[in-house]
Order: structure tokens, then C-alpha cells, then sequence
């Protein structure tokens, strides 16, 4: 006679996922602010959108992102501290770019088989990140689904829903030729470009203390996507308004610029400029690849790029020696982005 | 000599996320309603939200969902054109229970590789459920993650916001013994259980019709997840407010409505007083399965259930007789469920 079948036994542990949600239960809890009406147990998060009936135009603010495949890093690593930060940080800034603030959070891990004692310290770090940038965690999801996910591997997705007023919104449309381009540099990698990252150091000891690194190959590759929200705030405080912004993420300066530029301008970038993380180097040199593809890959140091007019560029660069960088400017074009190597 | 690394020989191809941009365009701007300010090729989608000023006390609503290995069950098929409903429909239902109508949706897409002849079809099916529900797909993410998923796999998930008043928030609180459970029957599996189906039924000719299910294994599997919405708004417009609506998903009724229940309440369901389709007893039998494991993992037909007071419920069956079913009641207890065999 057949074994009768279960759930269990067709790869589904229930009991997993229900000792996944006691353990994150605190955690998520510590995100929530007055505004949480419901979260864990409802079928939806809950929030109070009050703040909204004070401002004369709100715009919700929405994006949805992964973390790319620097989820194989940290699992190559069993460190999973600082993954949250990444998915976080990385959904707060492309919200912050069109000048909105986050209002609430919600994720979604996946795996072959929910292990607690990976899926509980990844929603301890998203909770974390959710904290320091003051944003409920809201709701999530956990799913198990053998036989899509490769045996150990997990994916990791999250939403940010913000808010701005209608009149702040930053799209770049008031950019033009003689706006200055500032760069706020990023950490390393962020969460782009893991695919290659791997494919060319895949091979070496990310343990030990790498020379040209100065740092292990692992800590240079899970330094935390950087969050920019503080800066931008401190700027808005400063009255120095950018008239855009671009995240420089999947597809690197030239496919993240242009997104931000009006017809009639393109951006120019000056190489030597601004830091770029040891790390780009040493892939480029190890795996031979093309610099016009590193650029199409990676930030290459470059984590945000603000277009601000030469005047309030001045000011800004006097104010933040050090953690702005005056990397280019803006010419007439076609919308494309030219970098001239020094 | 060494080929230079690239990002292609890594395993992602930037030409084909290009693609699929280009093919999904027209269907995503056809979610559009004039509240969409920016999405395509923002870097988060942008939705204006005067309507929030119109409310009394405006709660915002949100969930984040996957549809599970229904798209292994899809792939196997090869036929994405239900999958979309599957994954708008879930959200649209979570966000129902709470009382809430939806704002927008996002989605996220990753695959081992990204096949414009997969994704594209899948998009335009989330965006044709978004069009019908009429809530605009504003924003949304696709990865290629070469190793984190098995190949030819790919996840698929969604997030919702919607808004309610505060005051008419549906949360159970009220539902006291005496009340009614009323049932709004499932298509067949939704989006749960498939892991299980599939273990079961993954030997047998899906395609040709089935004597015991009037169509074939594959109808039956695929059959999309009802969306609720026109019917709770057809009930809010005849008078009739549920006092708690619990959607039947992961773990089925056992886990579902005791998360609507109140300390010192229960519910009775009287098995046979809906309609199981027959997918449900096929897999039972097939499986072995133990029949509280299938009121575990599957829906077993109820779709939606709702709690209410007994008047409301005489007046709800008489307008909607074969559409409402009565399914049960509200009995002293601690927020268990007692499914009696009949």
C-alpha cells in the first residue's frame, strides 16, 4: 500500500513556518509607531494615513526590489546581519529620489525549504533597517516551494510605500546644460552586480585579508547597500534642493542617469573624481572584463547622483567636505551619459 | 589567456530584461487611471492620493503575496494567461477581509533566466486582472537570479495597498455565538496546496478530461482564484455589512478564521453544506490523504467565509441564493473550528 501523502511529505512544513512567525514576532513588533492599526495575525497591514489629510496634494510613493543574488553571497557566508539593510535601504532610496519619505514596509522571502534559522535572522535585519529609518514593517510573507527554489536558495523581496507632497516632487525636469553633478558614493557593490561578482571571484578565499582590499573579499562584498535618506534630509534642511535624482543601481550610470535627464541634456561624468571601492578594481583586473561593461554592471562608487545648480552645488560642497563629490556636469545631448576617463 | 568575464557569461542578460520592458509597456500603461503621476521608468511608481482627503480617518491597507507552486503547475503547462488573477485576486481578497477597495499593485518577477516568452504573457496577465479590478499596476521589478532558482523556475509575487475608513474597518471584534457563517465557494485549489496536488497528481495525464471532474486535471488546477470584491460590494450596496470575513488561504479554515474570531467564540462548519469541487476528493483519495490534512492545506471549496448576524444572513441567502452559502455558525468557544461530518 502507497504511504498516504501530506503536506509534509510533498515538501511543505507548516511548522516551520509557524516557528518562524513566533520568533520574528518581536522583532516586527519593534518597528511598529502609533500609526500600525494591524499587522502580524490580520490578513493586511494596517496604517493610519491621517498625515496625509495635512498635506495639500499627497502622493503615494511605491517600489518593489529584490536583493539580487548577493543573497548567494551571504548564504556562501551564513551571514545574513546586514541583508535586510540592503533590501531596505535600497527601496528607501528609490522612493527618496523623487523626494518621498517612507511610510511603511512589507516583505517576502521564499525558499526550497524555510529554515528557520536562516529566514529568522533575515527578519531581524529587515526589522532593524525598518527601525533605524523609522518605518513599520508592516506585513510579509513567508512561502515554501520546493522544486523552484535551487536546494538552499532563497529570494528575498521587498515594498516601500511612501509619501510626498505633490509640488516637492523631484523628476529632474528643471535640469539643464551647466547643472553641476554630485555623487554621494555608495559602499561597494549595493545589491547589483553579484552575478559577475561571483562568476570572477567565485574561486578565491573571501576569509582571509585581501591586499588590494584592505578589507576579506567577503566583508567587501557584503558591505550594506548605504542609505541616503539622513543626507538628503540634512540637505533639505540646508535649503539646498537638488533638481534630481538618480539611483544608481541594476544597469550602473549609464542606463540610472539618463532616467532623471530632460531631452536636450546628458550628463558627464569625470573618472578619478570621486572613490571607487577597491573592489571594482580588482573584479575588473581579475576577470578581464571591459571597463565600458563595468560601468554597465556596477555603481563603481558611485551611489546616488544628485543634478544641482552650480550655486547651491558650491554651498553643498562646502557643507559635506568629503561625503559629496563634484563628479560632472550637465551638457546639451540626447539623454546619454559620457564618463572621461583622467 | 582567460575570456574576459562579462555580465552575459555570468548568466544575466540585461538585452533580455530590455525586451520584456519594451513588450509589457502597453499593457502596464493600460492599468493606468488618472491618478497614476509617474510609474514605467520612474524609479518608484507615483499615485496620487487626493481621495485620502475626502476620509474621515484614512487607513491604508497592505499585503504582499506569492500564488506558490501554482506556477510550477503553469509552467508544466505552460499557460500563463490565469496566473496574474491568480496572484491580483489573492492580494485584492486580503485586503477585502479588512473592508478595504484597492489603490494600486506592484509585482516581482525573478527567474533562473529571464524568457521574454514566459514574463511577458505573465505581466500581461497581472496587468489584465489589475485593469479589471480597475487598480493600476504602478510599479514592479524583474530579476534574473541565475542559481537561486532551479531551471526554467521563477517566483512570482505581488503587493496590494489599498485604503478603508477607520470606522468601517472589518476586523471580527463583534461576531458573538449566535452568528452566522455564511461561505462564498472557491473555483478549486487558489492558490494553496499545490505542493501537495502535484505530489499526488504529478503521474497522471493532465490533459485529457477527467470522468471525475467533468473537465481535465489541468482546468481543474488552473482554475484562477476568485476575486470577492464585486461581491462584497454588491452586499455593502444592499445594506448587508459581514461583521468579520476571513479568506480561506495557507492552512486552510483551521488556520483562517480564528484569526477573525474573538476570545470565547467558535466555529461550527457543517461539511456538505457547500460545494467541494471535485478536485478536492481526487486528490483525497489518490493521496490517502487524511482528511483533517486536507481541511489543513487546502480550501476545500470555501472560498471566503463570513460572519453574520442571523437577520443579515436570512436577508443575504434570499438575495443571493446559489451564490451564498450557509455554511455554519458562531458558537461559545476559544477561537477554534469544528468541522462537523455530515
Amino acid at each position: 500500500m502507497e504511504p498516504a501523502a501530506s503536506y509534509a511529505r510533498a515538501g511543505v512544513h507548516l511548522d516551520a513556518a509557524r516557528e518562524i512567525l513566533d520568533r520574528i514576532a518581536d522583532a516586527v513588533r519593534s518597528t511598529y509607531r502609533p500609526e500600525v492599526i494591524a499587522g502580524l495575525g490580520a490578513f493586511a497591514g494596517l496604517y493610519g494615513a491621517n498625515v496625509l489629510k495635512t498635506m495639500a496634494e499627497p502622493v503615494l510613493v511605491a517600489s518593489t526590489d529584490g536583493v539580487g543574488t548577493k543573497l548567494k553571497v551571504a548564504a556562501r557566508l551564513r551571514r545574513w546581519g546586514a541583508i535586510g539593510y540592503d533590501l531596505v535601504h535600497h527601496c528607501v532610496n528609490d522612493i527618496l529620489v523623487h523626494g518621498a519619505r517612507p511610510l511603511f514596509f512589507l516583505d517576502y522571502i521564499a525558499a526550497d525549504r524555510l529554515d528557520p534559522e536562516v529566514v529568522v535572522p533575515i527578519v531581524e535585519s529587515v526589522a532593524a533597517a525598518c527601525r533605524e529609518v523609522g518605518c513599520p514593517l508592516l506585513g510579509g510573507e513567508t512561502a515554501e516551494m520546493p522544486g523552484v527554489y535551487a536546494p538552499g536558495e532563497l529570494d528575498l523581496v521587498g515594498t516601500i510605500v511612501g509619501v510626498v507632497e505633490r509640488s516637492r516632487i523631484r523628476d529632474g525636469h528643471s535640469i539643464r546644460p551647466g547643472d553641476r553633478l554630485l555623487a554621494l558614493p555608495s559602499s561597494g557593490l549595493h545589491t547589483n552586480g553579484y552575478s559577475l561578482a561571483r562568476a570572477v571571484l567565485g574561486d578565491l578565499d573571501w576569509e582571509k585579508p585581501h591586499p588590494e582590499l584592505g578589507t576579506s573579499i567577503a566583508e567587501a562584498l557584503l558591505a550594506p547597500h548605504r542609505c541616503y535618506l539622513g543626507f538628503l534630509q540634512a540637505m533639505e534642511e540646508a535649503g539646498i534642493e537638488p533638481k534630481g535624482v538618480a539611483h544608481i543601481t541594476g544597469g550602473g550610470v549609464y542606463e540610472n542617469l539618463p532616467r532623471i535627464l530632460p531631452p536636450g541634456t546628458a550628463g558627464v561624468l569625470h573618472r578619478g573624481t570621486w572613490p571607487e571601492p577597491p573592489i571594482f578594481g580588482l573584479i575588473q583586473r581579475l576577470g578581464q572584463v571591459a571597463m565600458e561593461e563595468m560601468f554597465h554592471v556596477f555603481n563603481m562608487g558611485l551611489g546616488m547622483i544628485l543634478a544641482v545648480d552650480p550655486e547651491a552645488a558650491e554651498r553643498a560642497l562646502a557643507l559635506w567636505p568629503g561625503e559629496l563629490f563634484a563628479v560632472g556636469e550637465i551638457v546639451e545631448g540626447d539623454r546619454t551619459v559620457y564618463i572621461v576617463w583622467e
